[in-house]
């Protein structure tokens, strides 16, 4: 198990990414993959060593609320701890914040082993980074010493406050009030008063303080708010306020947690801002420009959420194929002769089970440790033309990198269990808490209804296509390297064509409401042609890996992939090809 | 909630399967419809009133062990008394038997709205009614007398003994062993020795006996037992030994609970037989005739399996449809000008999940009572032609009355929580609690993977194609009276060429292994053509449905089916049209 990812992680990094070329460019210059390989040794030691043990304890003891404030489970805390005095926490953190300023991609596969070990304890740390990044990038020196210090020093951890109870997807709609209280050292000072709903971690008892980014309205002189988006704004709001006004509690409240499916570890709490005087918050960022901004935050988790679904996906992997090669069962269907009952390994249905498991797992992780790699190659970047290229791949692919390992992962822990049989099914076997724990991925961070529009509507119809030519421009340049795999190559070359001209379908009917009315197939089917891009291109990578046994792994593992999956893909567009109104055109009565 | 499936139910009783046609035979002789809704009446009001209640208590408040004897959750234990009192489980035994002699086709109805309102606590009595069943086809007059009608009379509950600890699926290797111990009034008595696992209500404190059917093998004279199937025998052991036998304890003991994920309300036992002097039992049928003649109750409680899945899939839907008329939240993207935040409902994607939600749960509902209603005609008619052709086509359609409820149910429940958002996650809405307990459903009974191997090696290949054959010709029969949907009629008709196609290649390739290592993908294929079936029959039936409003309904669900399930049958046939070797050729290395 302690290395059960990293030979992947090897593999993707230095053998697909090319992650050693980063150390070239500025942001990176002075590191060595030495560097990298230490921080991995040690973030896979604590995520192994001290996450895994309290995986089940933590989903058994939730998190309880005495006296108003949360309990963490004590081993979960106790790891918590571990990890952030290690400064793990601290990977790509600014050297000039005390950081080590790795790249994502490196810091991402830490990550995943981490979630894969645990991911409801990840949660609380991968928040807490994208919060201080939040602060480092949009607040004042005053600000980043006063909220994203302590964050970074271990005094803190940090949230994201943005649903409530009535608005939850709908984020321009939110009805927290934020009136203005003077100005201070730290900015322009603010009374806030709403309920936040789902704020995950939103109180702990692992760090002394915990930093809320709230999302909020500003109230005009007249007492109204401005309808929509742009009248948000971003606020920072701790639990207990800076020395200079007291080291004292803020008016900020659990009013209650929400108990969960899976994931339970984390803390989900309803907080009540301002119940009393109004909760002390200054802004982050201008006033108007609060959703704009906490993109950046939103975005990160979105990736998380992804990178969370492929690695919980992975972890169960690794269970059922280790049970798959352990419990003996029956003869295969092939031959029924054979005397003695076989490891289950042995039946093809619980190969085809592995092998889907296998492509979906390794799929997702590599993708989401691709868009870290474009994260960093942004960053790295001198000429503008590459950096605007890195950029459009990303944005664009952020939405499959949040809902497809989200939705497949789930995909894959089904078959997880199905391979352990009716043991599976128990709470003695993680797979059994693993399903669990993942069925909140295609909800949080937006569900992936909303990150289908956000695919078809903002990023590829949006900028009439460009970013789409972009994406369809990596692929044939994979393909036309892919002289190894013919056949892949003409399928994938195939698929091309068809979303192009699917695109330029779209982009000519000018129906946004047809186009977006249908956007869950269009992500579907676009979904499974990333992964298509994925899997030839790490299967061309594998045939010159270190690892040499890895070129015939990927080269299976993508050839199954494009004999079950691709296959599947124009039925997965039926209706946007062929249906675009049905489901508008349906009267409400047959609905309800 | 309460006539929540009532209409649905009388729809297809009445108007599609013409349940009432039932009457004229002589087995329902003297039956009215006034009758059957009486009963459906009482069932309806008994699930929705005093199941449904304990649903969520029954989860968190899951059987224990106390001195050995498992105590339910009391409300649980209740409402199973009131059920029994009421005689409900009476439903299709025969009135020689004490019981009201309806047809499978009403008495499945009634199970449909327990099963939604209360699945864990419906498997107590679907186990006890298929095992009383059994004891009334195969057993003495004396052993009816001893161990059915205890259970008609509500003093006993019985359970269906087959899984061991090391033999799941693989049930001709049970190595529980029968030795004989001479002969009673009860027949030919045996000392039982073994473990059994997963025996749902493997004990209770509902009722004062429990009635177990224990597949175990004889021991011959040379201490040896005969390999496979052909070995096993059939045992009925009771918990409490009869009178003459002084009513004392049979050697039988609890060894252990498991704990599962969901289906809480139902013990899951461990039960050790004979860890003293051996638990006493007596014969069932004929030695090395067990495994066969338990495929009765095997088959019945796969049916029942396949309706928990549907009606559970049924109740999410019917949740889910009322949450997006209530809900509140942002402007639909065909609309966005619109001021005030809709009702979800008016989303396309949210219509869509509702759509899935409906063709899922509705058409398994469907095809479960259509299953149901084979059973009854095989009883009712007199024509040997009609009588086997009913037969074919039952023995054919259960490996998918099993599977394709158990895996789109869980479909059809991943959208009913994707509905309710972050809500639907939380343990505070059912459908939570109905994804959790529909999790088990593709792996009891037979998991999906087994049943895959039934169908196409079983049911298909192994006759040749003789019931594959009687089941194009029904599906034909469809297709020639749906003059109203000729698009449908014709996608209809080329999936029984495609099938048609695909079973002659099949049978002239003679290559089993490489059929059934792909029977996977036959059966995911063939269950979504059988529900396209299922639906044009519906949307034809439905046009002269006494409901009026449900010719409109139908109409747009089997439009909807055929719009974006249909379209997906190639893509998952490809595995065995196009790479039938791939999941035996790939080395094991690369799997594990």
């Amino acid at each position: 198990m302690a290395d059960g990812m990293r030979r992947e992680i090897d593999f993707l990094l230095y053998d697909w990414l090319r992650a050693e070329t980063l150390t070239q460019s500025d942001v990176f210059s002075g590191q060595e993959r030495g560097d990298w390989e230490a921080f991995l040794d040690l973030s896979g030691a604590i995520s192994w060593n001290e996450f895994l043990p309290c995986y089940k304890i933590a989903d058994h003891e939730e998190p309880f609320l005495q006296d108003g404030q949360v309990i963490v489970q004590k081993d979960l805390k106790q790891a918590l701890q571990t990890y952030i005095e290690a400064g793990l926490h601290l990977a790509t953190v600014d050297p000039e914040n005390g950081g080590m300023g790795f790249p994502f991609a490196v810091a991402s596969a830490a990550m995943a082993e981490l979630m894969a070990a645990n991911v409801a304890g990840s949660g609380f740390v991968m928040l807490s980074i994208a919060n201080a990044r939040m602060i480092a990038d949009f607040g004042s020196p005053e600000q980043i010493a006063a909220f994203a210090e302590p964050q970074f020093q271990g005094a803190a951890l940090g949230t994201m406050c943005l649903s409530e109870p009535d608005t939850g997807s709908s984020l321009g709609d939110v009805t927290t009030r934020a009136t203005p209280d003077g100005e201070d050292s730290l900015g322009l000072r603010y009374r806030i008063r709403g309920r936040k709903m789902w704020i995950s971690a939103g109180d702990q008892d692992v760090t002394g303080n915990v930093i809320h980014l709230v999302l909020g309205k500003v109230v005009q002189p007249d007492g109204s708010t401005v309808p929509g988006p742009k009248g948000t704004s971003l606020f920072v709001v701790p639990k207990i306020l800076p020395e200079n006004l007291g080291s004292t509690r803020n008016d900020v409240a659990v009013a209650g947690l929400n108990h969960k499916m899976g994931y339970r570890g984390t803390p989900n709490c309803l907080l009540n801002f301002g119940e009393n005087d109004g909760a002390i918050g200054w802004r982050i960022g201008a006033e108007g420009d609060g959703l704009r901004i906490m993109f950046q935050m939103m975005n990160e988790a979105r990736t998380n959420v992804g990178l969370g679904g492929a690695a919980v996906a992975y972890r169960g992997y690794m269970l059922a194929r280790s049970y798959a090669s352990e419990r003996i069962q029956g003869r295969p269907v092939h031959d029924k002769q054979i005397e003695k009952p076989v490891p289950i390994l042995c039946h093809p249905d619980v190969r085809r089970m592995l092998l889907v498991q296998k492509t979906i797992s390794e799929g997702a992780l590599a993708l989401c440790l691709k868009s870290a790699m474009l994260c960093d190659l942004l960053r790295a970047h001198q000429d503008p033309v590459q950096k605007d290229r890195a950029r459009s791949l990303l944005e664009l692919l952020t939405p499959v990198i949040k809902s497809w390992p989200s939705e497949q992962g789930l995909v894959a822990l089904h078959q997880a269990i199905q391979v352990h049989g009716g043991y599976g099914y128990t709470r003695d076997f993680d797979v059994e808490q693993l399903y669990r724990d993942s069925r909140l991925n295609p909800i949080h961070e937006g569900t992936t209804g909303i990150q289908a529009i956000d695919l078809l509507g903002r990023k590829i119809l949006g900028d009439g296509g460009a970013s789409f030519a972009v994406f369809l421009d990596e692929v044939r340049g994979t393909v036309a390297r892919a002289g190894a795999f013919p056949d892949e190559a003409e399928k994938l070359s195939g698929l091309c064509d068809l979303f192009d001209g699917l695109v330029r379908d779209l982009l000519a009917q000018n129906a946004p409401a047809d186009a977006l009315s249908n956007a869950g197939a269009f992500l579907d089917g676009f979904g499974h042609m990333v992964l298509a891009w994925i899997w030839l291109d790490l299967a061309i990578a594998a045939q010159a890996a270190t690892d040499a046994a890895m070129a015939e792994e990927k080269r299976w593992a993508c050839r199954f992939f494009y004999a079950v999956e691709v296959p599947k893909i124009p039925g997965m567009l039926a209706l946007l090809r062929e249906q675009q109104s049905l489901t508008r055109d349906v009267p409400d009565h047959v609905l309800i």
